[in-house]
């Protein structure tokens, strides 16, 4: 293990932290709600934690697949607790358990609040709410290489492990230069959504806040009623189509930018994508019509809530938890599955459903053909037993983290539509559940035991499990270098 | 496809199941509840499918893997079809959906009910709704083979479809000689729990329906309030031993009877079995103390209820429905764990969650020490590629299976406790769920194609999931002998 070097880009994540947290500081100057001070501590202790972090001098420049996961694991453990800084010291969640849980739902683009009343909270602090769901959508550590690429450092090992998705899709060559083109087409697709919804007539405030919240897939509003305060066709739509395309593969993005089509006309995934989106919204506007009045406003609350749930960002037009059994059972499902792999949404994502659903098929082609050879195939190109035996692996600790987190999130004694669906929703990255922690519902009902849990949840369910299970094995630290 | 060998095999499996209609028969004809008439129908009715079954003359003897996955698939389907037939003919259940899900519940061993009054119906009735129990408990198929020996056919390969587990350990030899012995000893351990039953007090008839229940991991019982009716601690006691000794691998059993220990000594499953019985049983009693007044009283209400629920029994001393959310989200855990492997019980059994947390561990191995070979082990011997990922696609089909019927079953706007538990209690083989199928619940409430989809379920969940689905693929029927 290279601590130093782990150490080191350890300290560098906290001083981007520190740059990130400069534009809330200067709306919160702006608008003079007395949140400022917090800004500038949180701002202090990051830049002076980052400096003591770097102290040490590093004597190897290596990053192997092992330090990058400790970089990822950690950085996002940093990253969340820093984070949280702004919102215990401006007073507007006095329990640092609750500020802790809102950070982390930010950066891991969750979207859960424990919060009752938003409208309340000084301007500043929710344009760093929402801002941490653009932060970490595309990932705080590809901001890092994106903007400090260390030339003498093996940085894909980080790209790796905080990337999400079965590895079978990487970029290897040139880490830095993709992370950059990343980033720029990210804040292009932002800038974009901003300028639409401010032109729609949203304020210009609103529209980061809600362009954050979409092309990130959190969700965190400024509004209580989220975005069906607005109460405008225009708008939701908006916000339904770049919720949809952050849910894509953001590799897409950079071959249309090489102006390489291909890669976009094979992807069986986004086919699976928006089949998904089509086929559930079709469903739930037939069985909720009937509350709608007219199928017409049933098909634009159901595509919204689709939309807004595969892709794990958690805006809300609908009381859906007041939806008819099946419409409900059909955004569970939706939670589960998620959305891209490479995009900033969670979830299993729709690639790995292909795969394990592939792997099945190969299964039953075995007893009927037992001596038949079945290659699985992903757009055309055979997929080796490793990766789908790690995808079918991958399903196994998903589920197994959700029952383990449900059966702890359940000593509170709440109902079980509640505890279960906050857990999936939290390691799905969506925000909202069902029951208690419904559209119209929150978390702050829960005791800290619960919130801490459900914290490490959304770790875990944004970081793809591996990181976070990594650092709490002793193997993992005692082991040789290798 | 051999379907002359196939129609051979599923009329003796008619004349072997009229063979099993004689006893409630002579039941009906001793206590003269006027319920005889409607096995001399039933029985009548299924010789005469046998014999058509069997007109056709047979050309070869061989059966291939898919030749037994189709006898195992059809045989089950027929088996509770013309199972049904007495309730319904009886007037005991008039609606004929009612009648199937009864019988598929009775073979699969589930004990899902749809009667709402169970004690008002003749003895025969009951008799031959737990008899089903014990007869499906081991296999139907299995019991034809023990019976009838075919000489000329490769009669392993029915063994094999119907057996539960991972193929790891399975017999080669000898199939129908096994098949003699492994039904000798469920014999025995059925008897040796009717006269314990019997001398503590039971009446004999009942003694026979809740050895039935027990031994076959099935969960009819004769009374409303199923074994609770008894209040008794000896009662309880006997019961929850059997349950619990059903549960094991009855491989097990016949090492004991070659008097070869080593087996059981090193058997991991058994182990993990033990451990879950006893640590959900601490857990739940710690949860459920205050409820009960005394922590005794709570360990005796929590050791039968986990012993009958991961043994995928289903019988009741306590309406668990009304439990903490902590030890409700037990139960369901255990309904997903299930027993072992070679069991009569359901579930995901516990030879696969041994087998994909191992498969876990090699990924994260895989992480720490990528140039490391790791071999998963169990009992000590190797696991080949192929059987691991056969149970870490089965886990997949499993949960989408689950996933999938609750989709279904939501459609009838039950809440989703109810509707979740219930698929996941029928997939099980459990019987009782949460909610509306709790412990003093049932199934009437639901509407036929709930019913319909849960009888599907529950042989899918008994058959462990490839007959049923390979039955309904067309590549099965249409593809070249092999």
């Amino acid at each position: 293990m290279n601590t130093g070097m782990i150490a080191a880009s350890l300290g560098l994540l906290l001083y981007i932290e520190a740059a990130c947290l400069v534009p809330p500081l200067l709306v919160a100057l702006f608008y003079g709600d007395g949140d400022s001070p917090a800004f500038i501590v949180a701002i202090l202790a990051t830049v002076v934690s980052g400096f003591a972090a770097r102290a040490r001098k590093i004597e190897r420049h290596d990053i192997y697949p092992r330090d990058g996961f400790a970089i990822v694991g950690l950085g996002w453990l940093l990253a969340s607790l820093y984070g949280a800084l702004p919102f215990w010291a401006s007073g507007a969640m006095p329990s640092a358990v609750d500020a802790i849980f809102e950070s982390v739902s930010g950066f891991t683009t969750t979207g859960a609040s424990i919060l009752r009343d938003i409208e309340v909270l000084p301007k500043g602090i929710l344009f760093w709410r929402s801002f941490t769901h653009w932060v970490g959508g595309m990932g705080v550590l590809v901001l890092m290489i994106a903007i400090i690429p260390s030339a003498r450092a093996n940085t894909f090992n980080i790209m790796l492990a905080e990337s999400s998705g079965p590895s079978t899709d990487k970029f290897v060559p040139k880490v830095g230069r993709v992370a950059r083109i990343l980033y720029a087409i990210y804040g292009l697709i932002t800038l974009t959504q901003v300028s639409l919804l401010f032109a729609g007539g949203m304020p210009l405030y609103d529209s980061f806040i809600h362009a954050f919240g979409s092309v990130g897939t959190g969700g965190f509003s400024n509004k209580n009623a989220s975005v069906a305060a607005y109460d405008s066709l225009y708008l939701e739509c908006v916000v339904m189509f770049f919720m949809a395309i952050s849910g894509v593969n953001f590799t897409l993005y950079y071959s249309l930018f090489r102006r390489d089509w291909r890669p976009v006309r094979t992807n069986e995934e986004l086919r699976l994508y928006f089949f998904i989106i089509a086929a559930s919204t079709a469903l739930v506007a037939i069985n909720t019509g009937a509350l709608y009045g007219s199928f017409a406003e049933a098909l634009r609350r159901a595509s919204f809530q689709v939309v807004s749930v595969i892709t794990t960002t958690g805006f809300a037009t609908a009381n859906f938890d007041s939806w008819p059994a099946f419409s409900r059972s059909v955004l569970l499902f939706l939670m589960l599955a998620g959305a891209c792999a490479g995009s900033t949404g969670g979830g299993l994502k729709c690639v790995r459903l292909l795969l394990l659903a592939r792997a099945a098929k190969r299964e039953f082609v075995k007893i009927v053909h037992p001596n038949a050879v079945y290659v699985v195939r992903l757009n055309g190109r055979a997929v080796d037993d490793g990766t789908l035996s790690g995808v079918l692996v991958f399903f196994f600790m998903y589920v197994s983290v959700v029952v383990i987190a449900a059966l702890v999130v359940s000593l509170d004694g709440t109902d079980l539509v509640t505890s279960s669906s906050a857990v999936l929703s939290c390691v799905g990255n969506i925000g909202p559940g069902l029951g208690g922690v419904g559209p119209i519902g929150n978390y702050a009902g829960f005791p800290p035991f619960c919130k801490a849990t459900l914290s490490l949840c959304m770790i875990i369910g944004r970081l793809e499990i591996y990181p976070i299970l990594l650092l709490c094995s002793p193997p993992f630290w005692s082991g040789k270098r290798t």
